[in-house]
């Protein structure tokens, strides 16, 4: 019997940040093999107007989204930190993703961190470092990347690969 | 002495919200005349997902942008309130008035809701039927606005007029 064929699909993981995105996109392929496409992070200037960054923000993922057939986006539910003006502004974000999404007709996922620590490192407590290092576990490529800005790509691709993963057992569940 | 000509601008008054937006657009021409160009409000049906509903209230915006020839933009500051999650989503719609600013070329101005009431009312701790009753003299023809709704639009109408007032000002000091 030949092996079946699944349908692949391309997920887009971001840890949106003003300051820095981080983000990373994988595919899987028809064979379920699973590839990484693209990883790296935006760094927006304070300098300009928020407006103007929002706006760097959306052209960014919308070419990403294009360029690589992204079909799903993947990211964590955000939690009110210390300052509500920069939870308020996070929300910018994820609204672009949010409309990034509806534009493109991409599926919405979205895990609280503890669902992705447990996906990444199989314990709902592990520290930003345990993922990270998991994470380039995964992908020991990642290891040659500059220090500036790793946290928030292997945040990212932990978002990624938790989404991977969620996808994975939709199919297997919608296969048996 | 022939009078002066003045640059005409379409300010847009947002009150965004996820279950109604009011909204109003007003526009000064050359003469220095200010006009009530529309008014009204978006509803969006809970039933949506997020992202459909972040997608048809950027789509009603931008053609009225489009329309209208808008200039600015005008909102109120955002406070958290009760519930964090809330005031994370309504951070996703502003997010779309910052994007949307950004794609047409818009100013954006942003008030507190005090400095909105002190402009409109006279008095910064004006209840919300003191601004829709001020709102209501300015513009007679909206009392005959179905009660629904009808402080969404109010408060954008006093956020659109605030926009108005506060543009003026940087005119006229501009021609000192």
């Amino acid at each position: 019997m030949a092996a079946e064929k699944k349908a692949p699909f391309v997920i887009l993981g971001v840890d949106p940040g003003f300051s820095v995105t981080g983000y990373a996109i994988l595919k899987q392929d028809e064979t379920g093999k699973a590839f990484l496409l693209d990883y790296g992070y935006l760094k927006m200037s304070p300098k300009n107007h928020l407006s103007e960054r929002v706006g760097e923000f959306y052209n960014c993922f919308s070419e990403k989204i294009k360029l690589y057939g992204v079909t799903q986006v993947s990211l964590e539910t955000s939690f009110l930190g210390k300052n509500p003006q920069t939870f308020l502004k996070l929300g910018y974000l994820r609204g672009v993703l949010y409309l990034l999404a509806n534009q493109n007709n991409l599926g919405l996922l979205e895990f609280s961190p503890r669902e992705i620590k447990m996906s990444v490192v199989g314990f709902g407590g592990a520290t930003k470092d345990q993922v990270a290092a998991m994470v380039l576990r995964l992908f020991p490529g990642l290891n040659k990347m500059a220090k500036i800005a790793k946290n928030d790509v292997t945040d990212a691709l932990a978002i990624c690969v938790c989404g991977l993963w969620q996808k994975r057992q939709d199919l297997l569940q919608k296969m048996r």
